[in-house]
């Protein structure tokens, strides 16, 4: 059983594999489409019922009690731009596996478990392709509009309503109606990796702040332009980059820039708009705060240095997340009873389950990641390290079928 | 005539014209096309023998000796994205009434110019979609081969040759023997404005130093991976653009980048790879030397801080590059005779004349730009400056066609 996941997981690395080992499927491209169909057929095959909802979230749903909510299990399947192979992906297909196994197991025993099961495949978590990241489960818990979701476009013009529909993942509905969620997502750290713990109880998400910011400048000749005059968008955002790079430092916290696009990008203009967007992240809120107040009087020397505006398009920020506390104790239990290290660990990184965590009982999981590389096509987990998770995920939903965090009001 | 001129530069205008009264037609889209069929409709007009080489530099001949080689004036009608409307489209639109006028002036006197005359609207100047600038004329001049322009492709993947053919602009051949060649352009600085003179005598380019750099960095994620992990491409770029600032500000001297391009450019991947591309420019080769010492130390630096590689991708780089004298001294005779006021000047960007200078003997003429706004919609010059320009231009090329700078070794 364990070498067929692992089979299965090779076959899933094929799709958008990369010469260097990671794979290449932002949501709705070809490889991304090619592997829903894949999964649709793995689970067709076990008897799960595939369903997708208006927002190309896919499902593969067990059912046992007619009418009854389901425990959802899951992750997504698309990745960065030449991305690693188990973000996300590992996590969908040990949900898939796990309610395999229970469906198997509840056949033998014939007992009749409190909720339905189903996995889940969420669309576009990663949001590079589309923004923002994390589409899918925002709208299945109601955090962000369907329509307006589905109006987003890619830098091609290509709206997620048109990839959905090229891809046959644009589907109907609002999806089944979840009783708990459980996920399992590789670390993206060193932690359980340099500790040689087998799995991680998350118990909360870094408190962060994300921005996208707009640098108006004034467009003129690279080489004509006296330097007094001239108004470089791209001065200022270098700038503002460096800027990050130094809040980091002094606040000891997570900062970065990952997006820059330069207009009109000609090497002998200078630049009169620079959009980017910027991160800051910290398990501890305050500092969060603290380096956004430093950033705001950078912006202001800025503006007046590189002789810019810089505009704050968007913010968005949240303070540290718990994950409920039920739910770290009863994975907690579970990890004990089979004999797997364990320790509870925060994430940097928001997953899917930091939406579902807000809806209904949420257990989030790690499994180690090598060296903590992660978004790079050399991120790696150990065949032994993903078996366990799947070994974990399988207890964990065995207990939430039965309601062991409680009936959610519906 | 002045006013038919004004209504000629009005209509041309009016191809890829913006909202803001600049000017949207890089080269080989649709209304670098349109104006390219409209000008070549002008010219045949007025019995010109319209041609197009092989890199798509287009000319409209007038042929009094047959066999005789041909005096050239021209500029070129692309324009970088949100440009002004007079940068380079003046230059040609001049050319081509100067050499009207000259027609129907040889016409009526019966005389028999040494050499014959011509109108070249030179391919791709501005080099916004396709690298280098100055393709048209550095391939007609044999200082870039034919095939490796024709190859150079766009941001989205079209030639230089399926751009042109699909056009209606790939011709063949070598174009016109050149005897000598004339250009007029508006100044893209301050000085003729602000002194209040009609006509500049170029007599030199300033020396410069154009860069074309890789930062390569490791892809990663930007809240999970510890800062001093990082290897920011992104970071090590805008070092570069901060770097290039304070270099301009130490050596007094013209630095920028106008283009930058980030991989794979997703808001949570901090970047594995930058693409840019610097310019140093002075009137003092020496400081640019110097300027080039310096940043070289820099970069050093920035790979260590950053934790980076900056390669070098290609490096291009001319001292302080001066005009034949006696072309200067042609052009001042000329304006003394018709009264227009003058003064010598330097250019500080490339023109076609750059690469035709080197070929054969030519005169570079400039026309004030009102508070030297360049690359930019908001460029301006007066009516009555472009009509002088005319003016200056025809009496130039008078004495161009009888040889007044000599006859070159073909």
């Amino acid at each position: 059983m364990d070498q067929q996941f692992l089979d299965d997981f090779d076959t899933m690395s094929s799709f958008g594999q990369t010469p260097a080992g990671g794979v290449d499927r932002e949501a709705m491209t070809g490889p991304d489409v090619e592997q829903r169909n894949w999964l649709g057929a793995w689970m067709r095959e076990r008897g799960f019922t595939v369903t997708t909802d208006r927002i190309g979230n896919q499902f593969g749903l067990v059912e046992w009690t007619p009418g009854a909510p389901y425990v959802l299990v899951g992750s997504h399947m698309d990745s960065q731009p030449l991305g690693g192979k188990f973000d996300g992906a590992y996590g969908v297909l040990a949900g898939a596996h796990a309610v395999w196994r229970i469906q198997q197991e509840v056949e033998k025993s014939g007992r009749i478990p409190k909720f339905n099961l189903g996995v889940v495949n969420w669309f576009n978590e990663e949001g590079s392709r589309f923004q923002p990241s994390m589409m899918g489960s925002s709208v299945f818990t109601g955090k962000m509009d369907a329509d307006t979701a589905l109006k987003v476009t890619d830098s091609a013009g290509v709206s997620v309503h048109e990839a959905l529909e090229a891809g046959g993942y644009l589907g109907s509905g609002e999806g089944p109606t979840p009783a708990a969620y459980a996920e399992i997502h590789i670390e993206q750290g060193r932690i359980l990796d340099e500790e040689g713990i087998n799995i991680g109880l998350v118990d909360a998400t870094w408190a962060a702040q994300k921005y996208h910011f707009i640098v108006h400048g004034e467009q003129a000749h690279t080489g004509s332009t006296v330097i007094a005059d001239r108004q470089d968008a791209l001065l200022g955002a270098a700038h503002l980059v460096v800027t990050a790079r130094e809040i980091a430092d002094e606040f000891g916290i997570h900062t970065s820039v990952g997006q820059l696009n330069v207009l009109p990008n000609s090497p002998v203009v200078v630049p009169r708009e620079v959009r980017l967007h910027m991160d800051m992240r910290s398990p501890d809120s305050d500092l969060v705060k603290r380096a956004d107040e430093k950033l705001h009087q950078k912006i202001t020397q800025i503006e007046g240095l590189a002789h810019v505006k810089i505009e704050k398009d968007t913010a968005h920020s949240w303070d540290l997340l718990p994950y409920d506390e039920r739910g770290v104790e009863l994975a907690r239990g579970v990890a004990e009873e089979m004999g797997l290290s364990h320790r509870n660990i925060m994430t940097v990184a928001g997953h899917d389950s930091t939406n579902m965590k807000d809806t209904v009982p949420t257990v989030m999981l790690f499994v180690p990641s090598v060296d903590g590389i992660s978004h790079n096509e050399g991120e790696y987990t150990k065949p032994e390290d993903m078996v366990a998770g799947v070994t974990m995920l399988t207890g964990v939903l065995d207990k939430l079928i039965e309601g062991a965090l409680g009936t959610p009001s519906l």
